[in-house]
């Protein structure tokens, strides 16, 4: 066994902390000033790009800090999973700074699906330019009017007309698509209602100013908007694209949601991890320098013990995701089902949990924008839904351990 | 043992259930929408009245349902707490409704001191508007630089001058401060700090529109401002008033928080169990109404025992409020102190976990506005603070109960 | 509202408590010490019965502390379930207790049956001398070969021959069959397979000296034997008893278990409650007399913590156990279903969980005999099962729950 | 990273599986009726060793399954601690199975005292005995009197006398001490009282026939004697040993219990994590073949949710202690404290929590001995106070992560 990461991993985690140390924390708090200038409220339409984060992004790119997400040695950093995971951690104690690395959901995940199933087109199209950071992509499979942990029961449709495909439908909590530079989107929907269960739906690439693409809203989460990403709601009303723009093939649509929502996992887990470390960090510092009943908040009632339990917690949470990775990175993702699963219950819930705690030691203050806790709360709070409410993932684990023993012998 | 409420308690709450029913939960979405259009943001000199609410207090005060909380037979409904309890539950349900039967905090505890401790004089100026439901007030004690948990660490200071007072310090949390209406403080700060820890303290009546009373900003919970009550923080700089203004006398602070708090407690946790309810029903008709994997989301995973988990959390949680209300009317306040902390434990984290689980239930859409789940749960959170930390509660009946074994034999 | 117990309620416990003090409590480890003895391991049929046990029903009788439990003003105390529920309580503090006043498990629920349901001639020959404390009976109800949940799985058999009645089944779980005095069985089995769910199954008398019944073996829980009651496993090879030991009639077995199980599952939980009250006060002194680190016990870790929340979760046990024997006496089981079901998920939990604490306190000796925290904690876990696990209670209050709301309006 | 055990390691659990496959498992049961019938009550003086037990141990030497524990390739298996982990987990799916590879506590314990610290005479005398498993030993250091949790508060004493040690002290929970092949003692005393904290206390070898070592009683454990090892109370009464049977010298004691807790915690939650897994098998397979309300009892309720997030827990545990032993075998015991005790805090819960929910699936079975969940339980509560309580390991951690901030900046 081995539980370091690999050399390059270790380098490269070494300058990633450098960088954040350097660059990012120092400006952590301009940073969310200029976005609250920028990006003032729920209108959209009126958020700017923030010159930090563009002035973010070329340092990254320059320093090699850049899409350290894809595993591929060409375009992206080379990193398998495992060591990314460790990336992810770093980048997820401060809720905006994985897209100056441009490695944030959902461009991530967009990447990807451009990646191993985009057509030479399509690629040039889109996916160089996401890889350059110049555009932000947007994903569209969640709808308001059904339960989007069952994804079989989407509503939206592509059909086919002619060399063109049609497509209508409600979506919502598409994620980035407020965003000033957000250009395209891969909208997902039911193509062929009589193909057997998971052959039904497809993925199309849609530029958000085809005619008939309305952005209805950008959904508040506990009152924030989370600009300049946004997560909106949108109506596709007989949105009208060449049938280039399908990826992979019709009836393909759940093949590629599969690829594309493992890796995210974790990433959506390591993040939390970090979240998790500097939500524990905001709460000893706190709890050392405040006192009451003259000793420090630290030392009363069972303060040390919710320290304690939190640092094992985010460590076996670490352990876990880093063992689901080694798992899809060894396996493949399939191999690797009960531990995504189950690290998608595990990490939300504790990053919850801790950041709660470290709210209580911070009295009101935890709850204003003085310290990123209440934005690492909604973090933690939406990840329990997000790509699939932890509900499901207990049902798939139970299902594959109740088929450990399916021989019924009691 | 007698379970029911008294004759005229019962009648009151059928009284308060079909105004609620007639007039209010008809035009929620109403008000939330006409309140987003008047206190748009931040800002909250901009903020207006709503004409709606006004038109709610009106109708309320000619029906009778108007200053319930007050067990005054002359100008309060002449309800026991225990009685009262059961409105507060009612009101409850919609984070605003309290306002409309002048029940509010922090009114209520303001009125209740004036009330109680308040000269003749401060009566006619301060509690005669209030009481009218024309004036909104403000209590003034929780700093920013201090544990709240440890009032006696309280820095603000209150010192004489000739025939005034003198007021110096920076106070936050100090709710209700943004409201356009809002006219009057209760301050809080250190007179007599030579005097014993509990006697250092004074409470003074400060008109808001003192000079050198400046609000900085309002605070935001999560990204909300609570409008158009508000959460302000608010530097007083050489504030001064006439000594008439003092309550009660010099060191005597403590001395009004301890009679004003007990029953205020108890207000917040009937309103916690009522939003508790609301948020069970509300996450039981979407489990029923919405299906996934072929089954209603009620039936699926553990969302049966999670219902039935919170009617007996809820349950548990009223007797407990319901049992130390009967105890301050019956054998006072400080006959119920392990019972009033016990329910300011149990109360809010109950309705945190109950509104957490109904969120579930609601996916995505449970962090939006189109539930009243997030607003439900910031209330859950803040009450976890508010009033004492739980862990002040805690520390409080573990010292009680250690006190019943001091013979030490073991 | 009133908390309080009736004057008669409030007598009758001073008078328990000071018997408890007086005459059990200083000889509860000789009362133990004196069982080790007299039933030495698992081979009931060496049982003897405690002259110290004999004594003190002796007394209890004589001071007018008996039958409490039955609301029968002739042959009971009668007091209602909310009044008895207190004694019940003091009780539980000593596991062995409620046989001193004839308050014992299952001798209670037989006499309540036979008292309710009894023929004159059933009553003469069976309820005098159960009421007068001179045998013992047994409940045989449980099988090993089905799920005890759901009670229509039983197989049991009882079939009509003439006049007589023919019984054949294993049974086990049946209390207090191991007691030397044990003479007569409730026998529950199908009768009327073609009849409708709840009107297949009835109640028989059985004589235990009758041909065909065999006592397998005691079983033991934790590998305690519970002696001088024990917990058997019973065979019943074509028992035939004459058709007047039928107990209302064929089919009937569920309407009169119906009534016999609500008063005692209140019965068990108030004693669940004492128990819990036992345990709290053991923690304390242990908690307040041994050190480490130079501190006291209870002052470390989060000790303080745990002592509240035990503290606050028997009295909220307490109160809805009281709710519900209120319910109960003045609207009847069936009124009360919700409640019964609840306080039955919640005290046996709560035991549990106090218990677990006070015997982490206590370090390895609270695993031994020198505390009788084991043994508290065996009738905890036990209890989790008995009269219905936790699992159908929940789903049963989820079930009544969901009703309310069965329009279906999301 | 590398998530795999070594090709050896591999080897040697694939060979410990086949065996306990093949000799272990279907034996299981009559094991446990020899024990019954050779060692049936509470003195241990008539306790016998079982011929199974021997032919087992006879055979696993023979098969090169013998002394796994020990990293040392001579004496041992020459397996990491990694690799052993592994193995005990293999084990502790049974309690009693460590024995038949000689990895039984105390004994490896002891045998790793030995084999660090022992002189050569010590090793001959006692080690090779021990290696063999012809004799077997007790390790005696907790006391009735005082606070084990805190090993400073040790009252026994050794004192020196010419060439000879005089120890006196009363001992209890010295597990293995009714084994009928007990000889050895390892004794832990206070030696040198006004040295540093630290350095007052030494180790001495006491073989068991010495005059003045009497054992008081076995200790029960929820009843339990757990034979043939047992758990004795032993009282030490002037009781004289050459000084050649000190172990490294006089206040070395505590240096020598920190290098023998270490890994022995690890074997323990190892074992833990086996008997947990064990645990969740027998719950679905009970739940598979078992119904009620017409479904299978798996289906119902919870219990699936109850299964994955048992599986996900002891998941979680297992990666917690593999990483902990590699800690420990690649930088050392000290560098690892933190995962030491934070394994040592998570594996008996979580065996606690699963074992109690594999209980209430089995009904009233799960409390006998029909199934080996009460003999798991009791395992799991024990071993939440043996090698320090949770309350100890939760300071350490919480000490530990304190420490990193020690720069108080807020």
């Amino acid at each position: 066994m081995d539980f370091a990461p690999s050399p390059k991993g270790q380098e490269m985690l070494d300058m990633l902390r450098d960088f954040m140390a350097r660059h990012v924390i120092p400006r952590e708090q301009d940073y969310l000033a200029e976005i609250r200038r920028l990006c003032p409220g729920a209108d959209w339409t009126q958020w700017q790009v923030s010159p930090l984060m563009q002035g973010w992004k070329a340092q990254a790119k320059a320093a090699g800090l850049w899409n350290l997400f894809l595993p591929d040695q060409d375009h992206g950093a080379g990193l398998g999973l495992q060591d990314y995971a460790r990336l992810a951690e770093e980048m997820g104690r401060i809720p905006f700074a994985a897209e100056i690395f441009n490695c944030n959901a959902p461009d991530t995940g967009n990447m990807e699906v451009l990646h191993h199933f985009g057509s030479d087109a399509q690629k040039d199209r889109w996916l160089t330019p996401l890889l350059a950071g110049d555009i932000r992509s947007v994903f569209c499979m969640t709808e308001p009017e059904v339960a989007s942990s069952d994804a079989t029961t989407m509503q939206a449709t592509i059909t086919e007309e002619g060399d063109d495909l049609i497509l209508n439908g409600r979506k919502w909590w598409s994620t980035g698509i407020g965003h000033p530079n957000a250009r395209i989107a891969i909208f997902m929907g039911l193509s062929n209602p009589e193909a057997a269960r998971h052959a039904q739906h497809s993925m199309v690439l849609v530029p958000l100013d085809t005619p008939g693409v309305t952005i209805d809203r950008m959904l508040p989460t506990f009152g924030e908007y989370d600009p300049p990403l946004g997560h909106g709601e949108v109506t596709f009303t007989d949105v009208r694209v060449p049938r280039d723009n399908l990826i992979l093939g019709l009836g393909r649509g759940f093949e590629i949601a599969q690829g594309r929502l493992g890796p995210g996992r974790i990433h959506h887990c390591m993040r939390a991890i970090g979240a998790a470390e500097r939500a524990l960090e905001l709460m000893i510092r706190r709890g050392n320098t405040r006192e009451a009943f003259r000793r420090k908040l630290i030392d009363l009632g069972a303060n040390r013990d919710h320290v304690a339990r939190a640092r094992i917690a985010i460590d076996q949470a670490r352990l876990l995701t880093l063992y689901a990775a080694w798992k899809i990175d060894t396996q493949g993702v399939r191999a690797a089902m009960t531990e995504i699963s189950a690290i998608k219950v595990v990490a939300p819930s504790m990053l919850q949990e801790v950041v709660d705690r470290a709210m209580q030691i911070h009295g009101g203050m935890g709850l204003t924008h003085d310290v990123p806790l209440s934005e690492l709360f909604i973090v933690a709070r939406a990840l329990r839904y997000a790509d699939g409410p932890d509900e499901v993932h207990l049902a798939q684990v139970a299902r594959r351990e109740l088929k450990k023993y399916a021989d019924n012998r009691a």
